[in-house]
């Protein structure tokens, strides 16, 4: 296509979009929901078919030289398939976010004034050759109401495309219109920046992927965006820590995955309780495989620790590999954290009722923890059903965002025909 | 300044701005409550001063042949000092929405979560020169826990510097750092081309003022905006409108102030109740001197009406002129807010509960009224004691932003020792 020609397209599939948001905003729960079932049905229906489309997607892609771990996130199985209609029907069976009304008060001037929460609009996500994405994310935009139109990476094209046919199924199932999901077949690396300027068509833009991907994105976009920068998330032990809670929290938030964004990358250690701690926690450590990285007096109370650069501080390693300094004091604590940190998770361990208080406060990050693992910050976890992502933005939504998340909240006024300085 | 130098000064207010942003975002509400009650006591100490500095800019101004509105929003007198110093303590009393924690419960891993109010950060306000907002802005962000950079029109620098040496003697006063405050003396229009690409030192933007400075803010910007376009707010009559209600609301919604942005810029009547509501109607609004515009059948309903053309319905006048049009059904009238409207401020005027209904949830507008004037949509008729504006965004804060449009929220969890998978 000619620059020209794509432009026009991609500002046609917005234009649908926008005209599918309507009826999707003000469609009913039951008929949401419906259509959540029917394309679950539908994808384990065509569970061979779907199977056959990846292997096919996997096949070039092996061809174009793709590594393991990028095959790894194309492969569809039997297993993922289920797991996918599951997730459709588990989306079904969460509690729909719109119309929900709140704080409905009367004013002086005899107006009820309340909030009404509601759909976004138009929400197109950016992801890599993920086909699971595709179902997930569809079906969060369904339920909240929103029109989608879904950019997954070319590899996976086969594959997105029978499983938009399963969501597009479920929604003409339910007597709504399909386009009110759009899948992408354009491969032309272009789309994406036309996408992400369709300002007054697309309304939010939620990049899934790599870092490069998502700075790229919000760099280029005219239109807001939800993104989820790094992960350089900090546990600390106080001094006043219980030694046995210490060193099982701090092993479970670095060793439970090592390639996750809620994965501990640096732990600080208060030096009064450093000897008792760092001993036996970074032996625990080594026999895991996980390397660690020490500033001076670290490696003068551990052994054969390699010396950390200034850099460690800002990794965000994804690999069994860890940063540790020892902090004079809580302050200096949230001075690393404040300097360092992404703004992610962050995570003390403590008996000290004051200091878990000034952390919960003083630390600027999308969660902050007490006494516990830092592997917890997901969406899942925090019982908002499913995520579209975690976000490290300071705007509308923070941390895991979910149903809620893709909805905002207007003003609903009712009156009995007050009118203004009457 | 060269690019050069001024590219490093305002990159040095971004670090001191985010250095303060630490202090002010843990000090007690007793303390910014301190700060505010100095700062109104000090304007009312300095009015002599004030008032003299603010002669010097309107000479300026005058001098420079700005027009007698320019003028009309520089001038201070005693009592819009007075005022000033009253919204000020008015900021102090209201609840200081820093901190709270909502919607904490446990999850079936034994961790409990939940929501924690904080604040954004820094904000930067860029406004006119109007220097009441100067006092009106910075009160904002300090009772919400923010640091604020100031750049307000170089026309008020005079007087934008007095006001800011009491908000100055107010945080010193409460013992906090003054640089919680800046506001930039730089009146090189480059300055705000720096100021709104400090990324990572500046956490949002709020531009204030006309549609150009907005616009082109919005489009330089590196950094999230809250901002309010255009007020091209509607009413609809419906067919099943109480008559006198219907002329008493619309007649308030245009006439009782024309320059506002919730004040009422297109009419939508029902074809069956047009002839009963719209005589007199216009009448009433040829008393108040208001230009009518309508379409054909309008035009044939009441004489001497000037045709509306295309452009007419997506206008926003600002000023006595109506645009009316007839319509056959709710639909037509929601379809003409979705087509013209700027999601602004929207109300019906019925008795038909499913029509009432209908149009609070499927008109995608910042408010949306049932049986009221627009002129409502204001903070303060809205209860949220304050403004910083009104939002046209969708994301983050919707319509009128008060204190808690300044703050997000961040989740906290509560353990006592959990790991995941344990």
């Amino acid at each position: 296509m000619t620059p020209e020609a794509l432009k026009i397209h991609i500002e046609g599939i917005g234009q649908v979009a926008r005209a599918a948001s309507r009826p999707i905003a003000r469609a009913s729960t039951a008929a949401k929901n419906r259509a959540l079932q029917l394309a679950a049905a539908a994808l384990r229906r065509d569970q061979a078919a779907l199977l056959e489309a990846n292997q096919a997607d996997l096949a070039a892609a092996r061809g174009a030289g793709q590594d393991a771990a990028f095959l790894d996130r194309l492969a569809l199985s039997a297993a993922s398939i289920e797991s996918m209609a599951t997730g459709l029907e588990q989306i079904a069976n969460l509690q729909d976010p719109v119309g929900e009304v709140t704080g409905l008060a009367r004013r002086p001037s005899g107006i009820e004034v309340g909030r009404m929460r509601v759909p976004l609009g138009v929400i197109a996500i950016i992801y890599e050759a993920r086909p699971n994405v595709t179902a997930d994310a569809a079906g969060l935009c369904l339920k909240s109401g929103n029109a989608c139109i879904l950019r997954g990476g070319s590899e996976a094209l086969r594959s997105n495309q029978i499983i938009a046919r399963a969501m597009h199924e479920g929604l003409q199932g339910a007597d709504l219109p399909k386009s009110v999901i759009q899948v992408l077949d354009i491969t032309d690396r272009a789309a994406v920046g036309e996408l992400i300027t369709l300002k007054g068509l697309v309304d939010v833009i939620v990049p899934r992927g790599g870092k490069s991907l998502i700075d790229r994105i919000s760099h280029d976009a005219r239109i807001p965006v939800i993104k989820h920068l790094d992960g350089v998330c900090h546990t600390y032990i106080d001094a006043s820590a219980d030694v046995e809670m210490a060193i099982r929290v701090a092993d479970n938030a670095k060793t439970q995955r090592y390639g996750t964004c809620n994965t501990m990358e640096t732990l600080l250690v208060h030096r009064a309780i450093a000897a008792t701690v760092l001993p036996s926690l970074c032996a625990l450590y080594r026999e895991k495989g996980v390397e660690l990285r020490g500033d001076d007096a670290v490696q003068r109370l551990v052994g054969g620790i390699k010396p950390a650069q200034e850099a460690d501080w800002y990794a965000e390693y994804l690999a069994p590999i860890l940063a540790i300094r020892i902090v004079p004091s809580l302050d200096a604590a949230m001075d690393h954290i404040a300097r360092y940190g992404s703004q992610h998770t962050d995570a003390i361990i403590t008996n000290d009722w004051n200091h878990a208080n000034r952390f919960l406060r003083e630390v600027d990050s999308s969660s902050v923890m007490v006494n516990t693992s830092t592997r917890f910050a997901d969406g899942f976890e925090y019982g908002l059903g499913a995520e579209i992502g975690i976000s490290t933005d300071k705007l509308h939504a923070r941390g895991p965002v979910g149903l809620e998340g893709l909805t905002s909240q207007k003003f609903v006024v009712l009156g009995n025909g007050q009118i203004r300085g009457g």
